[in-house]
């Protein structure tokens, strides 16, 4: 399929402008990248959302949140200034089409070229405003649009808003976004397994062991208990995150870093898992919830009391994943995320196999331990190299042997390189209309199938979530899944 | 062949005991294996050489030796006092062989079971004094032999060495010192290859493009200019050092780290080395002698003016060896060493293979470095391996990388071992009877079999040594000797 090469955005047009997300992420994005002058020039910025602002009170908003967000050392009236004059806002709603078509004219009024529209509202409204935009003819070519998670709750819904929003623009102008994927961490892993010659003759069933994913949090739900308890860790998590890292590590070397050839080689790795349903979900899933505990020393309440009320939500959860291809067949992918865990921390752990055979003997065999490579992207960003090495010393009866880590700091490497929000790359690249890191509509469906039927298989299993203490790893069964198998969770 | 097992040395009987060897190593030595209660219980140590000392005059030099070589944190009253306590003292000299009777005798009379001798003498006494030995009963079952090198000069003065010593002690009780396999560097390398399953399935031609073994020295050939003339940089540390260096990162892994299994792949390696003659000497190798220059911005003489005479002795050579079996077929393995270069250092640096295609395209392709693994050895113990990551920062068009250094320094990681002389480690294998890292009589013949063609080719070709500043790489020769498929010195 031959697709127009896209242009530059001349405007980005923002729902849901208002929201958290955009006070959070967005705006302060959109501010870093103007300080460095990475965004197109005479590129405007149409805010809209219900709230009944004019341009003066959204570039209001903007400023205080930038305030808010961005390090008083990173400031500067200038970029500020700079930021604020490309700004617009227009009160609109998926429901009201008059607002709609208000939006739409103002569109083609501040257009001159592209147009980015970035979907930060409830995703219901995402097929609905799409449609509006289209019917009052702004979404035809030159446009594109970000949508952010998540697209529905189950492959039902998904396809349901992936059609509504199809109806309006083709795939190819559809970004769908997994924060991930901006982290620079992400990328670097990217760089870490098609930069270097060394790791892809390790990098399968013959060389690796297992391999980890985890995504840890010490925070509980908070405020999004009610989006949160609809939602569970299965699908808030492990439907995206950890199924987009569980991608990039198992698939195989694309053609080219583009978008195409990278998602063409995601969905043959999501399509290549092996079910998980009601048959195996007993031994190959573990799901818990948090109860009263303490993290840091401080106490916390469960999740049942946070929310004010009974429920089966799931907070954390592991799998045994496999990955049924030539490449990784009988490699188990561990995936565990869960909140209230003891420590924030996402990482990528591949525990290489065993020596064949020690030369060593007795005392060295027993101190031997597998090689293994660690990929931390949350809090820090790190690669740690585990290998073993000669204990310094006179050993009697042949060498003693020790683990020791070679390792590399980004922060440290690279101390000028401030760190950016995920968001600042995810916008340019879609500004640029380049979506590699993006999601593609099959990708998001197949992840959906997938964890439909995990859910679907506690549910026909009766399988209720195990209570945990906040500030723990999460039920013992967690443990016994991966034990089961001689392995042991990375802590 | 059944050996009767070693038990430990009751006596050890130093040849050359008051030599320069001896002052700056051997006693030292000996002293740490004091303070660290390594030494066996009851252990005597005979010293013999041609001066006329008593035991009082002997155990003032071993005082005065550790005086000056040991750091005053690590001395302690108590373990001087133990080393005094094992000493003894009696003159001797190979051509006299009344004094070789009475020392067979005094021999005798210390020992309570096995004896180690150590020849710490010019080599041409090797034969004669172990011969005297053996006529004097004191050479038999439970006696073994420490030879210092060089042993000879050429093949032919190496083998009537070792015939001379065979005639008194079996092959098995020879144990002929390379004392770079003492350090605890080269032992890591050990550890590295054989105690990690990830860098087996890389060692090889279809993953190394080049190895690289520096042995770079600051220093000239001050006081030893004589028999540094005589012999060169090919015999002087090509033959021994660079060569054993050689056979443990090419050698397949043998079944244990035991002399017999050890010593047999590594002469599987030395017989592999593809013959440099006066058929390929000029494209192969690069000879060179100093001439006048500066290190560490201090003005040095030549080679010549420190000899005091013309010379045409190389003080600096650089190979380009093939070890031609399944392996390594292809993969050249570049040498070095020379005298007055820029510093100090001793290394070994695997290039591996580029990546075989970048997916990230244009920019992205010309940062592009081969991963490499670098084990320094000298001044310090470090293990670097180099990787390409991702640079951080919102690239466009794709990603771009940078080079970044996983590494691992010995003295940091393992800050509470001292740096040990490498005849601790040699005297200790030597006591106890264990010959693993000592070089057997066909390891050290072929090695000087493949060095002599070399020699041989110079002389043939009519090849000189080409001058080079001291300070300097050596020639520039040196550096066209790699440049020629592509490959650059790691300096």
């Amino acid at each position: 399929m031959s697709v127009t090469p896209a242009t530059h955005a001349s405007l980005l047009t923002i729902f849901g402008a208002t929201g958290d997300l955009a006070q959070r992420m967005l705006l302060p994005s959109l501010y870093s990248l103007q300080a460095e002058r990475l965004l197109p020039e005479g590129m405007r910025i149409l805010g809209t959302a219900r709230s009944e602002l004019d341009r003066e009170g959204f570039a209001q908003l903007v400023a205080d949140s930038i305030q808010q967000r961005i390090p008083a050392h990173e400031r500067s009236e200038e970029a500020l200034r700079g930021l604020l004059e490309r700004l617009d806002y227009l009160p609109a709603s998926a429901d009201d089409d008059a607002s709609m078509a208000a939006l739409a004219a103002r569109v083609q009024a501040l257009r001159a070229g592209d147009v980015l529209y970035h979907m930060s509202t409830a995703p219901k409204f995402y097929g609905p405003a799409c449609q509006a935009l289209a019917a009052h003819g702004a979404a035809g070519p030159g446009t594109r649009v970000m949508l952010e998670k998540p697209i529905g709750k189950d492959l039902a819904s998904a396809i349901a808003i992936n059609d509504a929003v199809a109806r309006a623009f083709d795939e190819e102008r559809v970004y769908r976004v997994d924060h991930y994927l901006g982290k620079e961490g992400v990328q670097n892993l990217i760089a870490l397994r098609f930069g270097n010659a060394l790791f892809e003759p390790l990098w399968n069933a013959r060389h690796v062991e297992q391999v980890q994913i985890t995504v840890a949090e010490t925070v509980g739900v908070e405020g999004r208990g009610d989006y949160y308890d609809d939602a569970g860790a299965l699908r808030d998590m492990l439907q995206n995150h950890l199924l987009q890292l569980l991608c990039l590590v198992a698939m195989e070397p694309p053609a080219r870093f583009d978008p195409t050839a990278v998602r063409n080689e995601k969905i043959k790795v999501l399509r290549s898992l092996r079910a998980i349903d009601a048959s195996n979900v007993a031994t190959e899933s573990v799901a818990g919830q948090y109860t009263a505990g303490a993290i840091d020393g401080a106490a916390v309440p469960g999740y049942v009391e946070e929310l004010g009320r009974p429920s089966r939500t799931e907070t954390f959860v592991a799998l045994r994943a496999h990955v049924d291809n030539w490449r990784w067949s009988g490699v188990p992918f561990y995936l565990r995320t869960g909140k209230r865990l003891p420590a924030r921390s996402t990482e990528i752990y591949l525990q290489f196999r065993k020596v064949p055979y020690s030369i060593f003997g007795g005392a060295a065999a027993a101190d031997m331990r597998p090689n293994g490579l660690l990929i931390k992207l949350q809090p820090e960003e790190r690669i740690e190299l585990d290998l073993m090495s000669k204990t310094p010393g006179l050993d009697r009866h042949g060498l003693r042997l020790s683990q020791v880590a070679l390792d590399l700091d980004f922060h440290q490497e690279f101390s000028s390189a401030r760190r950016r929000i995920a968001y600042e790359r995810l916008y340019l690249d879609a500004i640029e209309g380049n979506g590699t890191l993006f999601v593609r509509r099959d990708e998001t469906e197949a992840a959906w199938q997938w964890v439909d039927a995990i859910a679907a298989g506690w549910r026909d299993a009766g399988m209720l979530p195990r209570p945990y203490p906040a500030g723990t790893w999460g039920p013992g069964a967690a443990i016994s899944l991966v034990d089961r198998l001689g392995h042991g969770w990375r802590e």
